[in-house]
């Protein structure tokens, strides 16, 4: 995580942090099985607290959750439980992706599959998202109306389905060749979009009783989510190795049908799309077919077009926060970091 | 299903099956194969209502529930989304133990890793626990208070995290040769019972404020839960195989490490100890060694003190029955009920 991401944001992370570790040291150990895969997905085994802000991640979505809190009323306190929970779901969908994906490796440490084997995991991200659904219910205690609990909740569970969805969605596209724009534009709206805007809208919900505040902040954080996925996309292909820490040709290898392939499918010229099916029905793309399929992307201006959708997303999300009402510091606050993660080279 | 309990509950069950779908119908489509797993696993996608009913099993944890609401209240209708959402949670909780264990088959139809693969499956469980939340918060509509409504959550949540854990340890008994009956109790209580205590506790804290009625009538499910498991464990060996549809020693068969075996574990002679340990040492028992086991379990007196345990904490759940003071047709039907439950031969 940058320098300038820690410093600004400091404070919030380490109450988050602290409400995280509240909700978790809360529970009665049955299997201390369960608390070790947990403990090791979040750092919290980990000796230095420099290496467990690096296992940490950035924690966007708590963090959108508090500023949109303070925005309204000036303080996030009384959402920090909402935040944990948030956190805490995100999290229990990454252990439950990286069985699916057989990723070996999260934030510089081994996955949880990759040690205690997919059954555990499993057990372990279902773990994770009963400990959110009970963080929520540490609302009760901040004398937050019951309620809004109820009504955050709500929207917790609906992004989780939604997240599912997404998830589901994902996983047939590899063996369809049939994939248009406009369902990779459902399938990330689902998947990735819809933490973010839980994220917005509940830190709304719990701070006020406005309904255009609360939607205006619901749809910031959907057109936020869209578009650092679509951005996100850009840099998996034209992003800068150095900095992403990544290949920038990885996703042209692994053939995800990532936005800006899915554009050049959609625009190439015939012979461009009849050579790209052909590369994409491969088992695996050599060096050079790689080289090949980026000739394609650009020939179809894919790299523009997707840097002018992720753009496009980008804005309607600041529109949606001029929407509020609401001019503050906070509300400056959230401009930096939707700029920060939809403007990042990383 | 015996014909019986089908004509004394009929009544509950339907209006369970229809909230349950109605929360269902409620949800937009995004991922149709999601939604197919779903209908296929509660066999919503069959032709016909009795095919459907087989499919749909006992229901137990929901009509637990609608019992203790009606024997507090004379109705039930003001729990049935929080039914619907338990036995939504219990299903999801179905789902991927079938992964884990690899079954093949759950009440006479495919499940469905057996037909999508482990990936989806995983997906399939994660989105029927949101939707189990979900359905929760249908509550509101029923004009129940919301603060027993995040209470209801809380319970359905902690409950669901005991689960994982039980299941948790219990994946971490077959390597184990030191297991003792006491943490087998701990394990069975955390995986079994607390999801049967849930229904009874939300059922009463749905229904009243009283909180002695509502820490009655949890100690009655958590008692009932545990009673059940370990005359399940009891089946598993010594039921008749005409009833119980499995052969009686598949339980040994499969190396389980279930109460009787803990107890001769704890209780045979050092000889017998040891050839215990012997035998359950190899990957697979013959026969012969099935034949050798049952003596043994005999020779401990394992089955006595199986069915003694199990009417103790049968007795145990009655007694905590009476603790609530009520006395009426719905009481009198949850005690017909546990009887069922616990005195059963299938």
């Amino acid at each position: 995580m940058p320098a300038s991401y820690e410093s600004q944001f400091g404070g919030i992370l380490a109450d988050i942090e602290e409400e995280m570790r509240a909700a978790r040291q809360e529970q009665r150990e049955v299997a201390p099985l369960l608390w070790q895969m947990i403990d090791h997905h979040f750092g919290w085994d980990a000796e230095s607290a420099a290496q467990r802000a690096r296992i940490a991640g950035k924690r966007v979505r708590p963090v959108l959750m508090a500023l949109v809190a303070r925005a309204i009323t000036g303080d996030y306190r009384h959402v920090l439980p909402a935040a944990a929970a948030l956190e805490f779901l995100h999290n229990f969908t990454l252990i439950h992706d990286d069985v699916m994906d057989r990723s070996l490796e999260r934030r510089h440490r081994p996955t949880v599959w990759s040690i205690w084997g997919s059954d555990q995991a499993i057990n372990a991200g279902d773990g994770l998202y009963a400990l959110a659904n009970l963080t929520l219910t540490r609302l009760l205690r901040l004398a937050v109306p019951p309620a809004r609990i109820v009504r955050a909740a709500a929207v917790l569970s609906q992004a989780c389905l939604w997240t599912a969805e997404g998830q589901v969605l994902d996983m047939t596209f590899p063996q369809r060749d049939d994939v248009t724009v406009a369902e990779y534009l459902t399938m990330i709206t689902h998947k990735t979009a819809t933490l973010i805007e839980a994220a917005t809208q509940m830190g709304a919900l719990l701070s006020t009783d406005d309904e255009t505040i609360i939607r205006a902040y619901g749809q910031f954080g959907r057109a936020l989510g869209i578009a650092f996925q679509v951005r996100d996309d850009y840099l998996g292909i034209w992003g800068d190795e150095a900095v992403t820490g990544k290949s920038a040709t990885s996703d042209i290898h692994e053939k995800k049908k990532s936005y800006p392939v899915l554009v050049a499918w959609e625009r190439a010229a015939a012979e461009d799309r009849e050579t790209l099916r052909r590369l994409y029905a491969q088992p695996a793309l050599s060096d050079d077919d790689v080289h090949q399929v980026m000739r394609i992307l650009e020939r179809a201006g894919a790299p523009a077009e997707t840097e002018r959708v992720a753009t496009q997303y980008y804005e309607a999300a600041l529109a949606h926060l001029d929407d509020t009402g609401l001019a503050n510091a906070a509300q400056t606050e959230l401009r930096q970091l939707a700029s920060f993660l939809v403007r990042r080279a990383y």
